[in-house]
């Protein structure tokens, strides 16, 4: 947002009421938009069967977005924004290293079995099918991507130089963590309730269990 | 197929032409239907689109397949037979235990480099696709992908009794290695060519390097 939302002026201020209408407007959009993802994929997204999902007019949310590919950035910002609540920001709260790598595989854990998303993990069910589709959404999502496995990384580091965990390579493990997680997701989703404790006893091995 | 293809009389003969171009039919359009769905997801194939691609009649693929969702479990059905030609039954050639598990990783890794599919894995694709979609596609999909988590354990089962590995949960150890693969195989997709050295690496830690 580049303009103000308080202005002198009764013309500005409705014009300003518009503004906060259509901030408010797009974010329950990209809400919808990154549920129904989550279940059917961000290409399964149209701007028809949001605005019927929701009551709104068609020509209403082509406005707030315009193309289905601005449509879906919005969906993965949003998702992006929403895990960082749930995942990253709480887990901050513990000391750098093996505590906080504990809390963000518990939080991760809470994300998928509560669910955040109807459809689990959000990254999960989009890195998968759009990893054949390059663009601006891929690119997005590679990105969010690397930067969790980037934040997963960090800690490890942190994890050794505490002399919490052994000096394994940092990148890998964040690799192999996160692609547990990812795994226990799909199982979670497909019926076996146990998976997500598979990430735990690897976390476990990796950084001890916890004290 | 229930019925002989070869059987004496003309008319018979007719028809048993008719079945064996049916049978190659059906072939070739879930040999499509696989490499779309690799690409597109399962969810994205229609009758009318593979028809048009194969330079066939859509009421030709409707008779061969009748509904949508039985078109998906043949194409299933095809990506599960190309698997096992391409992987299981290359490795099935190496000595039990951790021999055949360097094997299987091998030809796993071969059949995302090249690719099998245009899309990478075919499983990657679909099963967090149709994790949150109950049905007969999520069940054949499930219990291809547990066939498959079985014969890493069974492997690794048998490396652990001739003491080449560690003697660490089979079951944990099949989930970890093919969650590694899955992440490969997405990363891979992604750009970072070197990712399919890290199930490589994974796997020298559980059972040590190629000898």
């Amino acid at each position: 947002m580049n303009e103000p939302v308080q202005r002198a002026g009764t013309g500005t201020r409705v014009r300003d009421g518009r503004l906060l209408r259509g901030v408010r407007s797009r974010q329950v959009v990209a809400r919808r938009a990154a549920d129904v993802a989550s279940v059917e994929g961000l290409n399964g997204l149209s701007i028809g069967r949001l605005a019927a999902d929701l009551g709104l007019s068609k020509s209403g949310v082509q406005t707030l977005f315009g193309t289905k590919e601005r449509l879906q950035l919005a969906a993965v910002d949003f998702a992006q924004q929403a895990f960082v609540e749930a995942v990253v920001r709480p887990a901050s709260a513990a000391p750098r290293g093996a505590a906080r790598l504990r809390s963000l595989v518990e939080h991760w854990i809470a994300y998928v079995e509560a669910p955040l998303f109807p459809g689990g993990c959000f990254w999960a069910a989009n890195l998968a099918d759009f990893d054949s589709r390059p663009g601006a959404v891929r690119d997005a999502l590679a990105a969010q991507h690397h930067g969790w496995l980037a934040l997963l990384a960090g800690e490890f580091r942190e994890a050794v130089r505490a002399g919490e965990a052994a000096p394994l390579d940092a990148d890998l493990t964040a690799f192999q963590l996160d692609a547990v997680l990812t795994a226990a997701n799909i199982a979670l989703r497909l019926g076996d309730s146990g998976a997500v404790d598979k990430p735990r006893r690897v976390l476990a091995e990796l950084i001890g269990p916890p004290v």
